[in-house]
């Protein structure tokens, strides 16, 4: 159909890139249902009987543009533009189910949806302008709506024109009758439809019966056949060969995995219930019943708003949740310290089991049986001595699986605090849900309180034993979690104990109160100021205004090609690299006999198939060793993506390990560098240091590295021209001459054989500038060899291995200082961890000692800078190209001033602020005043002071929660050292 | 495959430029057949077991290169280099069959092969390096042999470097046994098959029945079905609805349908012998024979050396070529007059039929029977009394049809010159082989002198009637070569009877004798010399050296990439176009119902469709009228080429007759002129003619136009980019300008949006200046309308029904002249017919007017032009750009003032040649000096007047047989008026 639109940007249901919204109609109820979901992982087969809207049927260039890719191209929301089609899918997908949605559900309509360029803000900006309590401008600091006043003044002071995106009179109105209706023949097929479908694959049979006494058949005939409704789990695991299923039952025709029914003992959910219709029925459920009784119900929506994205709520199954166990998901610890029983049915009939720890440690005796279906689940209603509470950690509040999550419950003798059940499961410490059982078996009869405390956590420490060597590491972290959530839940029950009998339960002190209440980010606050143009400069003048993408409305339309949207090209190769698996080893043999047996494998292409150059700074194709895991060896190239993996999983290497040097320190001590010392000095550091009032001195800092996760993962495709050797290379890249020459050198031919294309880059931020060549010259061998074009787009997984990152930073300093905060002599000693090869490691270190004084003039200081050569994925340029280390370092010592000498740390920095007009270390002409204007301006505008006096008094007053505010001055002087490299287009 | 080497240049096995090798194994004879054929003309199915050797095949970059490709490249024997894969493959066929041929046998292979670029010269140079008696550059006027001095004299006189292609040192050496092998699974396969092979086609099945008795069979079965060998004749028609066949019998295994026995009565051959089988059959039994039985023989030898080319020699079968009995087939009239049997079999068994005009007339009683198979053929003796002659005209002597041609044969009563029997049959004037059977039979008896040729003519013009209408035309020169034939038949026996008997019949008198004799044009004997550039010349600097056409190699192994030669691009449709059939009509309707219902046929374009600008000159798709047959009407696109024809031939139009203009006489009548008159005067005319001894008045000249058959058809690939509406045009096209405003123009988009892409041109002499992108705008339209690319390259027959060529050209002068030749005064009037619209016709009728005076300075001359419109599709610009029509009417009126002078002609020009320094008629200085001193060099190099006496020396002595010289100086002064037009390259 070749509607390129929807993205692929991780194939894992993770980034949302590929959001299309499916319609179904539920011939039942009568209703039409609208839900977003990860395209990447949905199976065709079970999309009959489903409409499909993708990012062109929302609207498009030559139709029309709807809304939604209006007002997101024009309010700037579109930087890369891969992540754009993404989200417009998401909303769409929203205001079809909901006219004018509220500011919360289009925030977490776009839980699932990454964007690595625009921060999000102008995105949610674009969108706040369908939300029923549109929040207009004036509640973003300016104080007045832009459309109150002729002229906007959203933009700074002087009054400009240019409307905030939120605000924009001119943007047509959603008109939702104008959308695409549910195909009347798929309603009509849903009615009548009453077959068993059955889709015969290569491999695989899927197959979706109509009833439930069919299915329980088909499970007795395939007990090991799974069954999938929303494939978030068995997906994941699809380009896996462990997980190859012959059959595959698809159960979501069958009425009873869908009912919804309140008993006397609780709610009865069909397992195929997504986990997005769990929502809202406890949406709807939990206020119309007494309040004891929703207390399992109130722990499952707190984790269903922040379980992933809407996209894989939509199309996950509670069932399939129950079923699959993964040891973080969310909602199972709540279910079973809830005492949720699993409704069971098979040929023999039906039977219930409950979801406890046992069920969920795979216990034989608690398990479902091979032929036993699991068609619905009860989960029970709370009592009124009922406490149930849920706790997850996660690297980000929404969208990331929990480090350790945890449902707790206690049950106590009515009217006492005296413990007559008590469970405690946590997810994320082990390979499945852990209960601390024996624990919970000890502690009953106890008394709620802090001897019962300290003796739980002793005991729960215990039981729940991570062993250093813990797969996931964080050890320490997350032993720290267990009792930390034990804690909170302790407290969260004195409180409910109290509100419950205030005259026999004290209230809690404020201490302790502040460690409740959930901590949760609202509707984002950011305003952005548009600067003015003169009102006498040329309308064709674009310098200074808020132009909209030149390919916006491209981007929102799906219509905006990358790479892997080229159409095929007639004869076109897949590609799939083998990559090292060893940090460092010789290769002894490479094997691609079985590979070439492969169906449609037509080679196997190594270091020996270069015809001139291999690589540059870095080998292409690793030759007789391997410097680091995830280095590419050689290259599979086939009809298919599938068969090119395949077959590349099919090549067999030996290697000869080698000692491989991983971190800065091992580094250090093994003198493995890429360049020599960097250093610079100014005054004269000993003489300053005795100056000093006091020293600091062996501080150190380490910082870790940095994913790019550009949206688009690097992808090229070569296609050989007929004649004269000449090659197209569709790639994309920030340095499109390097991709010439490396794929030129490569083929040993002139460079003007190389036509390089780039029209535009889904996202790079520095780590498309040396990479893309390689990966060019990869493919282009490939197609040299073969004398066929080659597409080469990596999966994310692959890229992520491949490609290195912000450089890992170890840092050092001394540091003399006067008691009034002023710094006297620095002597900074800086390491980055560079990875295997140079790459651009020689550039970072040496913008790290250029850049590392920040704003600061210190009057005596010595830097040294080191690029270490570890046998990791060669790091890359990467944003900021250094300084984040070097700020971050300059302001750790800043820090470490003001803590010493125990001033403010914006007194501090002030006081060692450039002024007036000075040499910087590497000797370069600085004019401080518009430092010092923009940090008096932000001071100002800020209300820096009153701001913090407001956070110093919340962190008097809470214990064990706190806010912060900080203000840093920051001077980026250098950037690159030839000045033209400044002209390009930011991506 | 995507071998695109082979080219499509006619479609029709004319041109030569789709030959590829088809070699056969004979498991009888043990032996390997190599033979050439037009693969445009070669169904798949009758490939079955064949090798085909392609271009690719015969060598190429990749690989290596043949001494073939190599030799033909660097003598320059490829221009535009789309004739070249298919005289490389022509001459290797030959060298595969004889490693040291003939010069004739070379010049004969390549017979099928057209090139318009070259002249062949530089080719048949290449080739001659191959020939046995390779004749080496001294035989081509420089005396000596460039190889045998140190340096190369085949340049001028001064000594340069530059070897003839023929006597080139460096090439190396053709090695025959770097050639492919006859696979040897295809004759395993050969000597095991005999299994019937069956193939079913979607409209057509295809038989091979491996027995004369299974072969009967089928023929009882399917009495309708054709036998069809070589395909050059039912392939022919292979376009046209009313020549489909179910089925088709491919009797190509069966061994008596491969006999050659002599006996008593003369040569059994097979029927599926191909002609050039027939002729080395003849060839090789001629010597053998005493001569008088041989006269039939030679009669067919005389034809088959001028028949077709190589490549359908190789493929047509005897069988065939009795059997189609086409009416200029040239061997049917002689094997009827030599009285040649046919054996023909069925189920119900053997018969034999008289090959005689009955039979080619298709009377019934004398046809072979729907159930029949002509299996051999009996080509008897001939005797002493006979004699055979065979005739032909046509309008080049070899590969083109006959005009008329003719068997003729006499039998004397022994001894004597009384006519016991006589036959003449003539072809190509009417449908059938026409036979003079009635008068010949009115002249048995007669003696052979000129009372009875006298009677003879008259006879044979009465019974041989073509009506002045007859189809075809020539009507008066047809009837002329029906009598020449008669004479020289008269003649020729005359001369054999004295021969036989040389005292009783008298010799010819020397003037009948001169009508004796073939004319053959032998080995061409032009050399070229190249100019030698001076020593101290830069080697890095091309200027002036003969260096290879920077593709001549690509161009000769085919992997030089043409239009159609662009790999298939994803979505791709196919066009084709439907045209008038009106010279001038109203269009009333167009109909395209029947069209869309074809399967496949995508859409119908009109002029509808077309969002921009219809053409700029020239509508691209005829809106409301036509004005002239063969203009674009609408187009019809498609999965397959196949599928749009078949849609085009659906569209229905109905037409409302206009009154057409045709002629320039027309024209004139009606006033219907491009421009205004164009005029040049200089002098004073009436005065001029006033001091004029003679004045000629009232002369005219007509002359033709000339079509342009580049080798490469007009073809166009348009590819829509995938955003903001750009298109890629991939174009044959001398003015890649004008097709990007005309698609831009007619897309309503800016110019920079559309990308025109000319990598080279096969062929263009002005033809592909305008006409190109008439063609890009027809397919972008269709593209633009579609969404998707669409391939348009137009089949020959379209091709020249739609473009013009050449202008045809009256004139009618007055010319006043002295005694001495001296032209005093001259009044031209000169009118070209431009056809519809005005296209180059302005340019073309005032480069006419400005360069009529050639090299001669009239001092009185009015020069007036008119450029007609006519409803003829528009002429437009033809190499030379009506210098041709221009020089040839002041040439006429040179000789006619010769004529009328008595002087001869070179005299009359020297006299009117511009002497010194001048103004000519348009007012540009002109400085004679160099007309001189070419215009002497010529006379001295080419030994003028030794030449003209010796040629006036043979036209003494031979009253019919002229041979002619003359001299003609040519000034081209102006070109065009936009000097950088002259920046081009010549294609």
């Amino acid at each position: 159909v070749r509607l390129s639109g929807t993205k692929y940007g991780c194939g894992v249901g993770g980034c949302g890139a590929c959001t299309v919204m499916i319609s179904t109609y539920d011939p039942v109820a009568k209703q039409i249902q609208h839900r977003p979901a990860n395209s990447c992982l949905l199976p065709i087969c079970s999309l009959h009987g489903a409409a499909v809207t993708t990012v062109e049927g929302v609207g498009s260039i030559k139709t029309r543009i709807h809304p939604i890719q209006e007002r997101l191209a024009k309010c700037h929301g579109s930087q890369c533009g891969f992540c754009t089609p993404g989200m417009v899918m998401s909303i769409y997908a929203l205001l079809r189910n909901y006219a004018e949605p509220s500011m919360e559900q289009i925030i977490s309509a776009l839980d699932g949806n990454l964007c690595r360029c625009t921060g999000y803000r102008p995105i949610i900006d674009s969108y706040a302008s369908f939300a029923r309590d549109s929040i207009c401008c004036q509640l973003r600091g300016t104080g007045q709506c832009c459309l109150d006043q002729e002229e906007c003044v959203c933009s700074s002071s002087t009054g400009g024109q240019i409307h905030s995106g939120l605000c924009n009179p001119e943007f047509p109105p959603m008109d939702p009758t104008q959308e695409f209706i549910f195909p009347p023949e798929l309603m009509r097929m849903a009615q009548e439809q009453q077959r068993t479908l059955i889709f015969h694959g290569k491999r695989t049979t899927w197959i979706s019966p109509t009833s439930l006494k069919e299915l329980l058949e088909l499970k007795a005939k395939y007990p090991k056949a799974p069954l999938v409704v929303g494939n978030t789990s068995v997906g994941l695991k699809k380009n896996r060969h462990d997980a190859y299923h012959p059959i595959i039952l698809h159960p979501v025709r069958i009425p009873e995995m869908y009912v919804v029914s309140s008993t006397n003992d609780g709610l009865v959910i069909g397992a195929a219930c997504c986990l997005a219709q769990l929502r809202d029925i406890l949406m709807e459920t939990v206020p119309k019943l007494p309040e004891e009784k929703t207390k399992i119900y109130q722990a499952l929506l707190q984790h269903l708003r922040t379980l992933a994205g809407e996209q894989i709520r939509s199309m996950a199954s509670l069932g399939g949740h129950i079923v699959s166990r993964g040891s973080t998901w969310d909602l199972n610890p709540i279910l079973s310290v809830g005492k949720s029983v699993l409704n069971l049915a098979s040929e023999d009939g039906k039977r219930q089991v409950l979801l406890n720890d046992q069920f969920l440690a795979g216990c034989e005796h608690a398990d479902i049986k091979p032929k036993e279906v699991l068609v619905s689940v009860l989960i029970p209603y709370s009592v009124k001595d009922d406490f149930i509470s849920a706790f997850r950690q996660a690297e980000s509040q929404k969208n990331a699986l929990s480090i350790v999550n945890s449902g707790m419950r206690v049950l106590f003798s009515p009217g006492t605090n005296t413990i007559v059940d008590l469970s405690i499961l946590y997810g994320g410490v082990g390979s499945t849900t852990l209960s601390a059982r024996k624990s919970c078996e000890k502690l009953i009869g106890r008394q709620w309180n802090d001897q019962m405390l300290n003796e739980a956590c002793r005991l729960v420490l215990e039981e729940i034993f991570l062993p250093p060597s813990a797969l996931g590491g964080k050890v320490e972290y997350r032993r720290t979690l267990l009792v930390s959530f034990l804690f909170r839940f302790y407290l969260e029950v004195l409180h409910g104990l109290h509100q419950m009998y205030p005259f026999r339960y004290a209230e809690l002190s404020q201490e302790k109160m502040s460690a409740l209440g959930i901590l949760q980010s609202g509707v984002p606050q950011g305003v952005q100021i548009y600067q003015d143009v003169d009102p006498g400069q040329s309308p064709q003048d674009p310098v200074g205004r808020p132009i909209m993408h030149q390919s916006g409305i491209k981007h929102a339309t799906g219509e905006a090609v990358y790479i892997d949207d080229i159409r095929p090209v007639d004869g076109e190769l897949s590609l799939a690299v083998v990559t090292s698996i060893k940090a460092h080893a010789k290769i002894m043999s490479i094997d691609a006999s079985e590979a070439l047996q492969v169906p449609g494998v037509v080679d196997v292409v190594t270091a020996r198939d270069v015809p001139g150059k291999n690589g540059k700074d870095e080998q292409a194709y690793a030759e007789d060793k391997v410097i680091c895991v995830g280095q590419i060896i050689c290259a599979v190239v086939a009809e298919s993506v599938t068969q090119a993996k395949c077959g590349a999983e099919k090549v067999k290497i030996v290697y000869e390990d080698l000692d491989p040097i991983l971190t800065i320190e091992d580094a250090i001590k093994h003198k493995s560098y890429i360049t020599e010392e960097r250093k610079i000095e100014k005054g004269d550091i000993e003489k300053g240091f005795k100056s000093a009032d006091e020293i600091i001195e062996g501080s150190e800092l380490h910082m870790g590295g940095q994913e790019h996760f550009y949206l688009e993962t690097n992808s090229v495709l070569v296609i050989p021209r007929a004649e004269d050797k000449e090659m197209d290379v569709y790639v994309t890249t920030q340095h499109a001459t390097d991709v010439q020459e490396l794929v030129a050198s490569a083929l040993n031919l002139q460079s003007n054989k190389i036509m390089c294309h780039v029209k535009r880059v889904g996202g790079a931020f520095g780590g498309k500038i040396t990479k893309p060549s390689l990966f060019a010259v990869i493919a282009a061998v490939a197609a040299n060899k073969t004398g066929r074009p080659v597409r080469f787009a990596l999966e994310r997984n692959m890229d992520m291995l491949i490609t290195g990152g912000r450089h890992p930073f170890f840092g050092k300093y001394k540091v003399g200082f006067t008691n009034d905060g002023r710094i006297i002599a620095a002597d900074f000693q800086c390491y980055i961890n560079g990875g295997c090869t140079k790459d651009e490691s020689e550039l970072v270190i040496e913008y790290i000692v250029l850049k590392v004084d920040n704003a600061y003039s210190i009057p005596n200081l010595r830097v040294r800078g080191h690029a270490c050569k570890t046998n990791l994925p060669s790091n890359t340029a990467f944003r900021g190209f250094g300084f984040p280390q070097a700020g971050l370092f300059m302001e750790t010592c800043i820090v470490a001033v003001a803590t010493q000498t125990g001033l403010p740390h914006e007194k501090v920095r002030e006081i060692n602020m450039y002024k007036g007009v000075n040499l910087t270390s590497f000797k370069e002409e600085f004019d401080a005043e518009n430092l010092w204007k923009c940090w008096e301006e932000c001071l100002d505008k800020s209300d820096y002071y009153s701001r913090k006096a407001m956070v110093e008094e919340f962190n008097m007053q809470n214990y064990w929660k706190k806010k912060g505010i900080a203000i840093i001055p920051m001077k980026f002087s250098v950037g690159f050292n030839a000045t033209y490299f400044h002209q390009v287009m930011s991506l």
